[in-house]
Formats: C-alpha cells, structure tokens, sequence
C-alpha cells in the first residue's frame, strides 16, 4: 500500500528518534511510567481516546509485581523525567500501558494490535562499537537497557497510530492498540486479558523484531511457532535462625535452598521435547556465623508445550516442597508468570502474506519460522481464538548486532517505519484480503 | 581369689584353644548356630541347666535379622560343622545365644554376667605378620572374623562357668551366665531383655577386651562411660521403573537415595557433644538403561547422649521421607537396632575395685574409662537398674595390635583366663565386699 | 517375490520354533555361547562357511566386557546346555557371535545383513497372561529375558539364510549374514566393524521388530531416523575406609558417588535437541558403621547427535572427577560402549521400498520413522558409508503388548517368516531396483 | 582495693552514660570511626598518649575489610556524628581502634590490657521490653547493634583508663590499653598483632561480660578454655551466563556454588573433639532467565583446636574448589579472618584469683570456664606468650536476657563499674600477687 497522504521520510525520522529517546529512559516491567506518559502524549496529538491506569488492569492478575518500594522508587524517577505528572500519577503503583483506539469510518472487523513496552535488566555496553553509546542515546538508567527492541516496538506502535489516522476513512472497523506492559518475564498480558479487551477482537496480531540470525531488513515472517511453555516462581524459604555454634537449634533455609537447586536442576528431561529449567537468583542468610533463616531464589520452567511445561512446573514445586520438608523449613512459592504455546492462525496468517506482498520495504515474506522463545503475546492470543477469532504473532527480521538481551543488542532503525507500514497496511486490509 | 581347686595353667591352655576353634569358625549376629551349639556343649559338660531357642527370646524384638536366604545358609553352614544337629536345629531362623544359670550353695544375690559370641563382616588378614593367619586359626569364613574379641569373650564366658561350677559351696546367691548373639549393629541385646531375663539381677556385669590404647595385659577398668547412643536403620526407597529415554515417567529412587545420603551427612552438629551419621551402604538400580526403581541404603545415626541421638536419628528420618517425596517415591524406614547410654553404678564399681585388688594377673586398676563407643550391653544394664540392681561394665586392657573391626586386630591370649577369674573373683566375693 | 522352491509354511513353523528356543535360553551380550554355537549348526547345516571365536573380534574393541568370573559362570553354563562343546569352547572369553557368507552364482554388489543375538537383564514375567509364561517357553535363566525381540532378530536372521542357500542360482553377489552379540548396551558393534569385516559391503541392512506403536503386523519402515548417539560410561570411585566413629579418617566414596549422581542430572540441557542422562545403578559400601571406601555406578548418556552426546560425556566425566576430588576419592572411569547417529540412505530406502511392494505379507509401508533410540547398527552402518556403501536399517512394525525391556515383552511370531522374505528378497532383487 | 582517690559512684554513672552513647552509635568492624574519636576524647581528656591511625596497623593484616563503598559510606556517617573530623580522617579507610599507655611511676612490667569495640550487623528489638528501646538508646544504625556487650567493654576500658591515671604514682610497670576494632568476624587482632604492640607484654588480660548462663553479677572467672578455632572464607565462583533457553553454553556458578553448600555441611564430624560449619549467606545470579554467572558466599569453619579447625578448613577449601570445576567455573577462596584456641596461664589466673578477692563487688570466683566459642583477643595472647608473657581471658558474669547477638540482648550495666575496677585492680597489684 502507498501511505501518499504521509511524509513518510519525516515520520521515519520521527519514529526514529522517539526510540531513541525510549532507549535513553527504559524502564522494566510495572514501572514504565514515564514510557506510558509519552506514548499516550503522542496518541492525545492524534485525538485518540486512550485507556490507562488501574482501570484497564485486573490488580491479581498483575504477576510479578516488584515491592513498594521498588515501584515507589521508579515512580520518583519516572515524575523526574516528564511534564505529565498528571499521566504519571495515576499510574502510581505499576499501573502502566495503555490502549488506544482507532474507528474507522467503514464498517468491519475489530483489529488488535500489541506492541510491548518494557526493558530489560540488563547494563548497556558503553564500548565504541555499540551505537547507542557512540552516538549518545544509551540508557540513562544503571541496570536496565532495551535490549529486546521494545523501544522499536513502542516506536512501531506510535508509528501506527499516526498512519492510521490519517486513513480512517478507509479503514474498515476499528483498530485496538495495545501498549502492553511487563513482557519480559512473560508478567504483563495476564493482567490485561483478564480485564476482557481482547475478547472482541476478530484478528489479533503482534510482532517482534530480530529473533532470527542473519535476516536483512525486508524480511517478515506472518506466523510463527515454537512459543516455549513456561512459568515464572519465586520461592521464599522460612526457617529458623541460631548462632553457628549451636546449628542444632537453627533450621537451615540456606539449606534447603542448596537442596532445592541442585534437585530443580536435575528433574529429569521430558520425551516428548525441549524442557528447561533455570535457578536465576538465589539469596541466602544473613550473616557469616548464624544459621540461615531464610532464602529466596527465583526460577523458570520451560517446556515445548504445555504439557511439558506442566511436568517442569509440577515438578519443581514437588522439589520445593520437599527440600523444604527436609530441613524443617516452609517453603511459599509464589506464581510470577506464564505464557503458553500458540498455534498462529494460517488462515490470517495467509491473509497476511498476500497483504505484505504489497508493502514497501518487504523483500522476503517467511511463512512460518521458530519463535523458538515464550511470548505473553500468546496469552492474549489464545484469549483472542477461545472467543472465536484469530491471531498471529510476525517476526520482522534484521541483522543481529548481539543476541536479544545482551548489553551489546541493538535494532536496524529501518525496521521501525517498517513496522508501522506494516500493521497499518494490514489493518486497512485484511477485511478485502 | 586363689582357685586352688582347679589346674588354671590347663584350664587357661584349654579356653586359649577354644577362644581359636571360634576364631576358625566366626559367625555374624542372629547365625551364631555353631558357635552356641559349642557353648551349650561346654555348659552341659559342667552340668549347667541351658537355656537357649525361641524360647529365650521375643521375636519382635530380634532387631536387624538377616533375611531368610542369608539365614538358611549360615543354618546350613552350621549343620556341616557340628555334631550337634540336636542344638543347632532348635535355632533356626535366628534363635541363638544363650544362658546358663549356676546356682550356689549359700544364699545371696543374683549376679547377670554377660558375654558377647558374635563376630564381624570383616575380612581377616592373611599376613604371617597376623598371628592368626601364620598360625593356622584364621577365619574360614569367607568375609567374617573375630575382630571385636568376641571369640576371647565367648571363651572368658565358658571359663567363668567352668571355675565357678567348681565353688557352687563358696557361692552366695546364683550366677546367670549371658552369651548373648548380634551385639555388631546393637541388635541382640533387646530380645533377650524383652524377654524379661534381668529383672531379677541384683548385679550385672560386662567386660570388653581392648577398647582402651597402649595398655598392658593386666590392665582392668571397673567401669565406664561414654557409651555413644546409636540407632541403626535401614531404608529402602521405591520409585516407578522407566527405560532412560523416557525419564519422565519414571520415578527416580537412585536419586533420591543419593539426595538422601548428602543430606544425612549434612545433619548438623549438635552443641551439646559429640553426634554421628554414617551411609554405610547403598545400592540402587537394576541396569545402565533403567530409570532406577529402587534403592536401599544402611544407615547409622550416633550420640554422645540419648537427647543427641534422637535429634539425629529424627533428622534422619525426615531427610530420607523427604528425598522420596522429592521425587515421587517412597520410603520405607526399618529399625535396625540400636544402645543408649549409660552410667556405671559407682557403688558397684567400687567393690568390683576392691575385689581385683587381689586377683591374679590384675596390675593397675582404673576407676572410669572412656568407652567412646555403642556396646547394646547398655540395653540389659539399663533394665536391670530400673528394676533396682547395679550395672557396670569393665574394660580389660590389652596391647592393641590394630583397631577393633580391623583385619589384622587380635587379642593377647592372656585375657581369657584373667577375664575368667575377674568375673569369677567378683561373683564369689561381691556379696562381701 | 514369491519363493515357491520352500515349503514357507513349514520353514514359518521351524523358525518359530527356533524362536522360542532361544527365548527359552537368553544369554547376554559377550555370553551369547549356546546361541551362537545353536545359529552355527544350522547355518552349517546349509553348507555355509561360518567365521567365530576370536578371528572375528578386535578383543580391545569388544567394550563392556563382563569381569571374568561373570564369563566363566555364563560359559559353564552353555557347556551345560549344548551339544556342540567344540563351538563353545572356541568362543571362551566372551569371543560370541558368528559370520556367514551366502556366494550367489550370479555377479553383483556385496550385501550385509546384520541381526543382533543377545538377551536383556530383565526378568521375565510368570504371567498366564504373558504367552511364554502361558505356554512353556519363558526364559529359564533367572534374570535374563529376551524382551527386545532379538530371539526374533536371530531366527530371521537364519531363516533369511535359509531362504537364500535355496536361491544361490539367482543370487546376484554375495551376501554376508551378520549375527552380532552385545547390542544391548551398544557393546558389540565396534568389535567387529574394527575387525573389517563390513569394508566391502555395497549395501548393508538392519531390521528392528516392534519399535513403533500401534502397527499391524505387515507393515514395514524402509528407514529409520532418530539413532541418538549414546555413550555407557562404568565409574568406580576409590576412598579410604575408617569406622564411623572417626569419619575424618576416611575417604567417603559413597558420598562421592552421591554427589557425581546428583549432578550429572543436572546437566544442562542442550538448545540443540534431546539430551539424555542416566545413572542406572548405584553400588557402594561394605557396612553399615564403616566409612564407604567405594563406589561404582554405571551410567549412559544420550544425545540427538553426535554433538550434544559428546557435550553431555564430557559434562559427565567433568562431574565424576571433580566430586571424586570433593570427596579426597580417585574415580576409574571406564568406557562401556557408544553409538552414534547416522542418516539412512534415501537411495537405499527408495530401492527398498520398491522391492517390499511385491513382499508376501507386507501390508503397509513407511517411509522414514523415528527410531527414538540407539542402535549400534549404527556402528557398522558408519562404517560401510565411509567406505562408500548404503546402508539402511528397517523397522519391521507389530502390536506392542508392552514396552521393550518389559517382563511382558513378546513378539508376534509372524513377524519371523516376514522378517526372513523381507531380507531374502532385498538381497535377491536389489541388483535390480 | 578501695579506690578513694575516685567518686566511683559517679564514675559509674558516666561510664554508663559513654555506654549508652556508643549504644545508640554502633560500628561494625572497621568503621568504628566515630567510636574510636570517641574513646580519643576521653584519652585525651587523661591526658594520655594515644595511638591510632594506619600507623598502628599493618594493612595486609587487616582481614575482613568491608568494600571501599562501604567504608566511605560508613566514613561519611561518622562525618555526620562527630565533632572530631580531625580523628576522624586519620582513620580513612578502616584504620580504626587506638593504643593507650598509662607509665606507671613505680618500676615494673608491662601489662595489656584489651577491649574490643565493634558491634553486631543484627537488627535490635524495639520491643518496650528491651530496655534499649523502653529508655531511648537503642541503635540509630539500622542492621547494626551492640548484640554482644563491646559496648560495655569500651566503656570498662575507659573507665580503668581513668581509674589508673588516679593512681599513677603506685603503679609498678606500665598499662597498654586497647581498644581493638573487629572482632567479630576474628579479623581485627591479627593486624595489630602484627604490628608488634604486643610483644613486650609480660602480662595480658582480656575479659567478655556475659557468655555464662545464669550468672549474679559480680561472678567473675579467672580463666577460660575452650575457645574455638576458627576460619572465616569469602568464597566467589565465576561462571559463564547464558539464557535460560540455551544452558548448555553456560557455566552455571549458582549450580557450583549449591554444590558446594551442600557438600560443606556434609564435611564429616572429627573424632578429636567439636567442629562447626556454616555457610552464612549465599548469593548468586543476576535474572530469573539468566545461567547465573556469578555466586558469593561467606562461611566459617570451627574446631575444638587448632587441629581439627584446619581439618575443616582444608575440608572445605577442596569442596570449594570441586564444586567450582564440576561446573568449569573458577572459585576464589578469600581468607577473612580467623582465631585459634589458647591455654590461660593458670599462674597468671592463680594471681589474678587472689587480687578479685578484695575487688568491691565481686562475690564469686570461678576458676576456669568454658568460653564455647571464638575470641581473637587469642591471636594477641598467643603472641604475648611466644614472647615469654603470660595471659589470661576473664569472664565477667551477669544474667543474659537473650543469647549473645540477638536483638534482644542486653548488658546488667553494674558490670561497667565492675569490670573498670577489675582491670584497674590487677594493674595496681599484680606485681606484687
């Protein structure tokens, strides 16, 4: 399609530095206070009518929440960092993301569409060879780094609002635009689902750049497969504390804990395919010469498929459990995420296909690569099927400067216009394709 | 004491041979046919009324017997090497040991003496520097051996019998000669005490032979402490066979039993004193390519006091329930056997004192020595003070030519028949002393 | 092709026979000395020239070999049950399995056929609902169980000779019959292919019976793929024993082993594909109050390829040493066997494939499944490709009654005078395909 | 002896008054920055000579030092409550605690006299029940507090100080006070051992209030044993991280480091007599998908003596080192800190004994004590007895409301007075006892 009524040169740039301006202030999951504020400042210039706060959120379903503390803390920084107080706060306590829809004046289908918006906890290489440092836009926040192309992402998503609402008289139905929050940890989209602004949709659709080694920019893949299973614990050990001389009185989370992980570690590996398991975090004790009291760790299961990742995940609470039993400690294990295996639509997916065959910029159209990664997309999406309408999750490819959540990672700032082309592309016609 | 009456120089050539002969021939606890057979033999000779089988003993209590193929081999063993089918057949399935009783002349108080006759699952030396071995009286028993002094025990025993049937005028009250099975593992003690033998037992007395380092013959300490509490347990846990394709669906005993061993050795020390665990054994699996359904391990827990013992012997057991539960197995817990500790009756000590100072061969007395070891003779001792009577158990030192339990350990012949006479001396005199 | 010069009817029922023999007698890998002496007469009842004993093995190939006395024991046993002592005894030493070359009259392509003649470490089922068991010719070795169907491997395998001598006038080539001992635990294989025997082979051609699930019998895989590379690993760990009362004296190679156990389950899994790690048994120890002075397992690893075995051998012997080092222990380890993957070749298959359409019996054909398992056909199967051969292995498809290396394993007997056509006629016609 | 040269109620009063100061200001070894200016002032006020400052360190020595973050910020803190930013500097860096001499006018020997100074990294109770908290001097240092009565010894320190430069002119020989920073953690006496102050000692005296259960105040022991030895290692394991989906390009240090814990605790029990392990605290890893890349851990070891204690830290180095190369990570072991055991001179007690025996408040004396714990006051004794002087560590009893370094604890403050008079007492007598 030929977007002629726009600029496109200038709203690349735009695109551009807006993602520039992202990857200078990333913030992670449920705290993408200040992110949010931006975007909605730029949907409020195109007269969208944008949902935020707690009222597009289900507050139990929002997984993995950092503590007070740590969203108070953020929420600090994020008021430094803006003029929008006003958006700011009513986010206060990781109310973050936002939606936004576009009506078009033909009648159709509801579209959605999702982009994500958080960083990863991850430091930014400073070296030379990294462009965000060289050229000045590395992230301003010690610890947290786009370094998964949510930046791009959020870019993207702007970017499509701003081309859709140019052509609403040709747009049939309506455009919902999703700004998730909390993806990485697979923590966002539950929430989200749970408040019901996905059941509606008759197409879903998502992206994600990168994922694949050694694609030009041009290269889109319409559906994808191999969405791992898996779910996000965390585990508190409780025991009881003592001096180290008399270890006798304590019960040792310390442990336990060790227990724990080695034994998470070794739960057997599954016939049916892939299964991982990971102890990312493990904190313990208090001091060198009392018998640890307690111990915290945090962990994943993965699996193929959810089955799979059902046995990892029952199985490690089984481990849990019982290396807590062990040591005379209690173990809370606390859920902090999921997402599932999808199967993308081909159907949708092949409407997709014959659109993007039309798009500026496309040179190679996948029609089904390895996701090979979890995705909360998938969340959101199944939600879309189960109420009868379709979803696919596209991969748009560029070359890899480093693998996703390396403090090297950065994105070919051609794919974000992009991007934008493409999903508004499909949004203006996949009720004709 | 001077026993006159009797040729202790042939008497002492004639225990010295038998102490040989059972060298020859040991047999582990609860298979002591042979070994009893020849005891009663040397009994009946004095006219001493014997009583042995199930009658002496309380089946339940039979703590740690051999399965019945083990049994019926060490039974048919026996058969080969005695004449005395007519004593070995009342023994089978387990039925050894057994007692004697010398009645005196005068009346008085009943005196328990007991001796150990079981050997261990050592294999003996066959060095020329190992005397037995270079003059023809070790083992014949492949993977058993006298190396704890049991067969100078049982030998000191019969000797006792043999002086003290040749004074039954001079004797005050009744002598109960013990020879008791399964001391090894502390499992032979609890029948014959269940079974009610000692609660008439004005005194009790014990003796063990070595024990106490770089001690010349002649060496006798009339009591002792530090007798460790010990439990003695087996486990065996049951998984859910699988080929090793397919590990998912099996439940894995080998790990949990090798989760199980870390975690035992990792119980922790205990402030008030010396504690112990020991994995001694574990087998596990039935081939390379087989998730492993099973496993069985023999375990120990140890004390400096009951209270120790009991935190060890409780961690110990949810250690192993727990390893099961890790990984969907579980785990039966067999009590194997166990010893309390104990404290000597200084009262009866200090006659036992006095009595030695003039017994032949005894050249230094000591008052309280350090056993530093589990001997189930605390079992019998135990009953008997909480039914009123005094206990003691004596050490009768000797040059140590290697550990106990060690293949090349053996005894100074010497200590059979100065044990002899030290029980002997005792029985006959304690009522004046 | 129909092979009318036969009586197919009665060599069915003589093969059968012949079947249930050799399940009646399972040897072992390297015990196979009655199965081999038994495959020797009938093939030199054909006439055939029959190589054996140790002109066809590489003794430091013939991996896990069993200790001598286990050898002896087994080779008693076979003189005990054969007539034929003069076959027996040459074999002495574990020298099993036998080679048989059938000349054809015709020029043509040299052509292996391999079967495999050992037995598994199983216990076979007394079940009236298990057909051996109901019908008399369950295993009369206790232990011991043919329950991967090589009983049916090895009448194929001369049934398939028998077939052939009839047919040597239409015999394009020669065709060398290949008995192999020691599949089971992928032993046997290197053996003779470093002997050289396969070098010359055009095409060479396994068969497995059973394997898929769900098949009637009569359908045939012409190729197979999923071969994971395995590796059957032995570690005995060395400590120095003490009583459990001094354990800082000791070296404890339980605990080694405990440790190696648990954490070579723990080996990461691998992005690649399927990895797999067993410890399958698990000795150690000789008392319950002593210090465990050793410890051997056995253990396997698997991979998808030759890649990820060799990340998960390395990752094993990496944990073996360094948790013998924990432990102040040595650790032997010793390799067992190997197999690796291998690609079937599509050319071979397709000729194949065109040659079974005219098979008697043979209902449905596939043309690539997963093998899901190793094979050290593999072995021999790198070897001929290396040379320049084709070499493919086959699945000969029947209902399951239970898993393979199950006590209810069995076979449909049908599967024995198809398995016979089916090689005799690749041989005779592949010339032509 | 009867001081009334001094207002000793008033004394009292002050001495209480300076221990609640320190109180509400603990510092933890090596930040006692504010602490020591503090005692500086009362020195000062004395008029006597102090030392302090890097001089009086020898900086390989000082083990255990916090972080450079950390020493600032406990630097800059200590800027913040003190009116001696001149003392203050000089100690920039860690070099905390002072020497104090008192020169006697009378000829005679040199006599130490030492108390420690540093508090606990233990929360205190703010319960009205702990006395701290109901009257207002509890911590003003979150995580910090005077759990373990140095608190009480600084304040007895300044107090003899002022007593015995009341009383210059009858003192024989000359007093060297000091107030050793770090000892918990055993990581303050070696460098200023190091640095010689000790050697000429012909007498040292060190004294810790409370350890004894049940004790009336003014039960004073004489003599100590049972000091543990012990070691204190920081342990960092580096890895290799990877994502979660890929763990077998990762090495995983929290895997090592689980390992390790584990088979720490399993270290086994020494025949000779007690022995401890801890392992305190644990960390590892940096995100949830993250192959953890890194793991710390503090840990202890004890023994009874010196020799068991080095077979529990050669015990641990190599488990450390094991479980690094299970892993193919590298472990750097950093040594923290350590004590040994002592003998109290009984000749030094013996005189000491008779000189409390007129010491106004003291009711009782015991002999000789069991410490049941480390002191590194051990490390300055040991250097004064291989230079040919004599110590002892007194014990000063009073009733323990809660266990040493719970945040309950308290000290009986009578003990301040008491202990001022105690040391004061022995200076001014002891040559002549």
């Amino acid at each position: 399609m030929n977007f002629d009524r726009i600029d496109m040169e200038a709203l690349e740039k735009e695109l551009i530095a807006l993602r520039r301006e992202f990857h200078t202030c990333p913030e992670a999951g449920w705290t993408e206070f200040r992110t949010t504020a931006r975007i909605i400042e730029e949907l409020e210039k195109l007269g969208l009518p944008v949902q935020y706060g707690p009222e597009i959120h289900v507050r139990e379903k929002m997984y993995g929440l950092p503590d007070d503390a740590a969203l108070e803390a953020c929420y600090a920084r994020a008021l430094e960092e803006t003029n929008r107080k006003d958006l700011v706060e009513k986010m206060r306590g990781g109310y973050t993301g936002c939606l936004a829809m576009i009506e078009g004046e033909l009648p159709g289908p509801t579209i959605g569409i999702r982009v994500d918006i958080d960083c990863n906890e991850v430091d930014e290489s400073s070296s030379d060879l990294h462009k965000p440092a060289a050229e000045g836009f590395a992230s301003l926040h010690k610890g947290l780094m786009h370094a998964c192309g949510h930046d791009a992402h959020t870019a993207i998503g702007i970017g499509t609002a701003k081309i859709l609402s140019a052509y609403r008289d040709k747009l049939h139905g309506k455009v919902l635009l999703v700004f998730q929050p909390g993806e990485e940890g697979l923590r966002g989209a539950a929430s989200l689902t749970a408040a019901g602004h996905f059941s509606k949709c008759d197409y879903f659709l998502g992206a994600h750049v990168g994922i694949l080694k050694n694609q030009e920019v041009g290269t889109i893949a319409v559906s994808a497969h191999g969405f791992l299973s898996s779910t996000k614990l965390d585990a508190v050990f409780h025991g009881v504390p003592a001096h180290a001389a008399t270890p006798d009185e304590g019960k040792n989370a310390l442990a336990a804990a060790a227990t724990a992980a080695l034994n998470l570690l070794a739960i057997p590996r599954h016939q049916q395919g892939p299964s991982r398991i990971n102890v990312g975090t493990l904190h313990a004790g208090s001091g060198r010469n009392v018998i640890p009291e307690w111990a915290s760790m945090s962990l994943e299961t993965r699996g193929k498929n959810g089955e799979i990742n059902a046995f990892m995940e029952e199985s490690a609470r089984r481990v849990l459990e019982a290396s807590a039993a062990m040591y005379g400690c209690t173990c809370d294990i606390r859920f902090m995420g999921s997402a599932g295996s999808i199967d993308c639509d081909p159907a949708l997916a092949h409407k997709v296909k014959r659109i993007l065959a039309d798009v500026d910029g496309v040179k190679k159209i996948l029609e089904d690569v390895d996701f090979n990664g979890g995705e909360d997309v998938t969340t959101m999406m199944r939600d879309v099927q189960e109420h009868g309408g379709k979803a696919t999750e596209m991969v748009i490819g560029m070359p890899l400067t480093a693998p996703h959540h390396n403090g090297f990672f950065d994105v070919s700032e051609e794919v974000i216009g992009l991007g934008a082309r493409v999903f508004a592309s499909i949004a203006l016609e996949i009720d004709e394709a």
